[in-house]
């Protein structure tokens, strides 16, 4: 298994990767905001990517990341706003391999950090988390 | 007291309220932090946009927010990464009027959303963040 | 199934118990911790010890504490630092035997108090020491 | 102000701290609690040990920590008990140097690690430890 930046000929297999990651969340996008996202991480002046991990041609999960400036550092710093594996390749360190592979983004990009929100009962994913990085103090308000 | 976007002669006035935030979360940047902060919220090509709460010349109160493209929309979104009101004009709803020119800013940017990080035991601000925006499930990771 | 003290033979049962909850927790130990954990379990002497659940020669749970002075009493406090049931032996009242041990454990060393840290997010086991023991309002710092 | 170990001339200063850190709990314990938790931190072969912050003779706060072995290391952890500051002295940054002196300490007993409890409601206290440690995902029970 690899992890590799997103290419314009994986939209096949992103797709259900990006259906599952919304379902786990009860969205539903518009189908132009998928035509869009699918175009900002294809677009190598976006501020939007993608890394994916793929096995044999097979794409098992994916890490969508933002990079924007910030107030407290010179440096841009990075967000991780979605991540996804397949739950038929759950149990295998994707999840890990996925994050590791967007701190080496950040470490290339000079990103001063990596945030990221997750759900506070989400136990599966923060008992990964809590092995990678600090759960901050802080809770996220939305408008 | 009026909020009005950020113009490059409050620099003086904005100091002193961007030091007082920064003490209120100890913490401490390079001289060229603040410098390269101010620069950014001084150009309307860069993605960091300010607000501040002004009464007869004197600055009350900041807002400093990034707008930054999203996956989950076709328009960006809002992060209100700074907010502080200087201590002295506390109870005066300037923060509520701070958040409430972020959320017309938000609007004629088309911004998504709004989304900001605070600490889960910072009572008056959640206390006021409760009546103008949900509070998320979303606890927040960093490396 | 009875609860007893850990004996110097139940290595071999105990060994395939602490690596599932090393891996619960996502943790890989060097040897040396292992062995030095083991043999402080089996030194009479020491502030570690373990009880362990058993059914026909077959560990299916255990449980390590420390007993530590502690400022706010004469008596120490016992530190419940691990506890863990085997997957397949899931659902059958084990950790809650367990615990139960530990509070015996605790009340013949005339300790002052039982604590033990768990996960937020950790339902199932919260659901249990719900019944068992006061939730306090602490959280926990670690440098 | 000086950070330095607990000694058994320090009685007189020490107690009124202890008092204002029990009151802040609003804790009331017996006499001989307090007799023996002194002569624990004065005794250098207990496992219980005492800072404190001092300027011109007159003592200003308090750090009291517990060593102890942990299964997880074969060195032992720090525990810090109680951690006090006067309140004629608060914004001084002496919890600060406090805790920095506590870690010295844990440092040159080669612990593991320093853990600690605080309300998760305690937000002067947290805002300093945010800077400090992590604030991790354990929550703590007690019976």
């Amino acid at each position: 298994m690899i992890t590799r930046p997103i290419r314009p000929d994986d939209r096949e297999g992103w797709e259900p990767l990006w259906r599952g990651y919304l379902e786990f969340y009860r969205a539903a996008l518009r189908p132009e905001v998928t035509e869009q996202t699918w175009a900002a991480l294809c677009d190598p002046n976006s501020a939007v990517h993608g890394i994916v991990a793929e096995r044999d041609g097979h794409l098992m999960g994916l890490a969508h990341l933002i990079l924007h400036p910030t107030t407290w550092a010179t440096s841009p710093t990075c967000y991780l706003e979605d991540l996804y594996v397949d739950r038929q390749w759950r149990g295998r360190n994707i999840a890990r391999r996925l994050i590791e592979a967007v701190y080496a983004f950040a470490d290339e990009s000079e990103a001063a950090s990596v945030y990221w929100h997750t759900q506070e009962y989400n136990a599966p994913a923060r008992s990964l988390y809590d092995t990678l990085a600090r759960r901050t103090s802080f809770v996220v308000y939305q408008r």
